[in-house]
């Protein structure tokens, strides 16, 4: 399989379409990134790493820092986890309260903002340090030091995001939060708030498409077996109110954020990460989606 | 792989478990099924065939059948099908009005019974002899003539379907349905009514582990882009509610049906079938799910 | 109280207003029905009949109707019906599936489609000639033999009344219905379509301004106690999604129907019917609000 | 009419009736509370003042303190409070976070938390000192200057008051909060902490049956077509979801609390207040809604 020439072909075709879609608007620093970025590298087990256009600028992950905080999670507690949190896709926009409201606090599953805030809360409290402890963890994936939360995202999502704020309390409220709200949002708007590149992003997932074991040093940082739970959670649930289609048209696990980044997995060969920050009107990257529904199209690879 | 070492071994653990969940007591059909009964059979693409217990007893495969109304229309329409029903999974129980009246009569999914209403107008509108054509289709899949509808169970539907009533007039009413839905609840309930056995039924959709094309007279059924997308979709959306569920704990594509019955699918290696006909909470049978789920964590095989 | 001319001045107020709104379109009798029609018709306690405009015009009562079935029901079964529908305003359109499906199939009120059509089920278990004995008790109230059903109306919503058949067979399913959804249907369908003019609708009504007694022939058709609960109920759901803001306007307990009929009541003093065809967006007729509430606040007369 | 006949006959009625119901349990404060207590007070406009049981003492009027903010705002701004938040009933619980995810930020009406957060947010927007103007406001109604807010009731609530964290911040992400959400709660859980007895109760609510006009200084506090309006809402949404069952049984416009208290009102006749802490499973007084519906109907007075 030449990933090379088949990334450069679909990388050309979707770089040429019309610009569509908007730039995620509710904080001033994703509305002011440039719209025509455009980036994508993947990382495969047999060794190949290849990028184009943008795929060394680092970019808001957003949401795809929720599977890294699931892992986190996953791997302290094993599956206490899914008393507190669901596995089904959400039928819902991804901040939706009318679920929570009807599953009594329970989200449906760990990738909409409802269940990222209970892993949140997970982790703050059976962590030490755990602003701290879950950057050594994402550095831990790939080596990588450059990994960083920054201050002016969180800061500013911290000042706006009345309804993050009237998720936690409304999770609160049912007893599915142990620590204060404000404690719990703190962490939440800190690790939304780390910035990668396409380049660091697919080798830091590489792990989960190599059964849960690091490529540089060669850790289990999950067991097989929940290495394919988390794939199969990305499956289902990683793209907001969009996954079927996601599955139907790309058919990889995967995890979008609002910054316009998309990691993509196929199992037992390579991750692949795409960035460019025009939203379609569900949430999820209007080129990134384009990009690789026409990567596994041509390399007539995704696991179904 | 020794896959029928796995098979002995599980099925002797799942047969040895306590009795649990309950018959589908809708209909006295399905009521009056003998609850002990488990079957299961695979059918690989290396030419394995190989069944344990009741897997040559028929049984109502209820709304597995969807799956292949699905695909006859789809090799027919093409995209056209996505125009008048959705690929994203429900997020409710299976026949759920409210979503359908959020979503102005268009459903979520093609495996809902809504969406399966849709189809089943879909086949009515575009076949010359809808009953007679889609039994035809069925047969052509394996070869084997001995596939039918069972009138007992179709008229015991008819005479009490009054929730299927009501789902579909509620679509016809926005407009999403073209024949009188009358017409559409009889060919519904048909299809519904088909008699298989495990071994029928591996052996049947084994076509969909082969990027469409049937084993036993090489045909291409659907192209392999559009078996790809069949398989995504019975990830998402092929449990009901628990699709997520049976992602995360199986980790292949598969549909299930209220007579207990359950289709599984790797693509690339096999298609297999478990009855059992006790159902847990969410509809699916409660064995067959137990079965699965150890036959990929022993085989150490999923998509994932 | 002068009420005539209070009638007068407000009846060429409304009449000089730009017509607004639209006819009830989902069936020909209804969308053919003369648009610029304005009538209004008071009839009081104190033995004052007047009109004005179109009231002597007949024309389709619809919704109003389900006042006076229900009359029916709770004369002869007293409290029973409440097991079987709620005195709860719904909060949703008048023809909303969703609160059925939370509620198991107990109607929010007897206003809404889904309770009237399980008052028409009562009737139909509890009368020898539904279809005859309820035209009977209509003709009683105000001793007006000319009332009477119209077969182009309910033929023509028999024939596209798919909503209608969703809500009966949905309700069947929870078992709230016990005939037949096929028959309840059908007189569902003939009780909506009495044709009554604004002169025959506020004589016929009044017996609820007079403690349940008729005027002409002075028999007690409900106790007092019923009777002020008929009115409650009509002033809290009798306007389906706007009942609140009828009452807020105009202060009266009363009932509309996509005709563009309104009926109200003031207990102790009077009955007073409208007609205008066009409706508001929430399905009650805009010059009939307009009026009602410019004679409630010109009287100075409101319950409240 | 003996009122005070009918009061006592009443009285020991349903004083004599088992325990039901159970206290409210949020906060220690009204947990607390004895839950034997039991107290009634009316005020009639003809000079009548006649209270029983433990009608002097103090308690918690929690939710009756939205019509009091209501009628301030109204006072101040008109017509324009419609314009945020809505005056239909809701049709689900007083707290429910799913209307508003509906209807973009806009309650349903003022009586339901939503709502009253709303209100309190325009008095922040347009008074000086909103907690001391609020208090003096209502002081003024009867003359009673010993109104008080409880410093241990609303700051116990603050301290757990997720729900309603989650609620403010909701509305807030819609735009319809202009405050920051803290000090619209905090304003908010002070008015909710408010104490008044039976008799304080009467006496101040008792302008709202004199066309909006206080008796002990004869001022207009509110036009008579806005004192109408206040209490057809009190009607229609005065008591959560059984807002319907309370004018079905009672027939009289009013508000009840969690603190177990009910103001009624008899537009031209008298303002009642009941106090018994026990909760029916809607969150209204069991006794206070028996003792209601047995005084209507003795004295057979109601609105309808």
């Amino acid at each position: 399989m030449d990933f090379k020439k088949i990334i450069k072909d679909v990388f050309k075709d979707v770089n040429s379409i019309e610009e569509q879609g908007a730039l995620a608007s509710y904080i001033p620093e994703l509305a002011n990134v440039n719209s025509k970025k455009f980036g994508v590298h993947i990382s495969t087990l047999s060794g190949i790493n290849f990028g184009l256009g943008d795929f060394q600028e680092k970019f808001s992950i957003q949401s795809i820092s929720k599977v890294l905080s699931l892992c986190l999670a996953y791997q302290m507690l094993s599956g206490e986890v899914w008393d507190r949190v669901g596995v089904e896709p959400s039928g819902n926009p991804f901040n939706s309260l009318t679920q929570l409201e009807k599953d009594r606090g329970i989200p449906r599953n760990p990738f909409i903002n409802a269940g990222a805030l209970v892993i949140a809360d997970i982790l703050l409290s059976n962590l030490d340090d755990p602003k701290k402890d879950l950057l050594n963890f994402i550095r831990s994936l790939s080596g990588n030091q450059d990994v960083n939360y920054s201050t002016s995202i969180s800061s500013s999502e911290k000042s706006i995001g009345y309804r993050n704020v009237a998720l936690c309390n409304f999770i609160k409220c049912f007893g599915n939060i142990e620590n204060e709200p404000d404690k719990v949002l703190d962490f939440y708007f800190d690790l939304c708030s780390i910035e990668l590149s396409c380049k660091d992003l697919s080798a830091l997932f590489l792990f989960l498409a190599n059964n849960g074991k690091t490529m540089h040093d060669n850790r289990q940082i999950l067991l097989p077996s929940k290495t394919k739970r988390i794939n199969a959670l990305m499956q289902t649930c990683g793209f907001y109110d969009e996954s079927g289609e996601f599955a139907f048209k790309v058919g990889l696990p995967g995890k979008s954020g609002v910054g316009g980044g998309i990691i993509a997995i196929h199992p037992g060969q390579y991750a692949i990460a795409v960035w460019s920050p025009q939203l379609n009107p569900k949430g999820n990257s209007y080129k990134g989606m384009k990009f690789l529904e026409g990567f596994t199209t041509l390399s007539e690879l995704s696991i179904f």
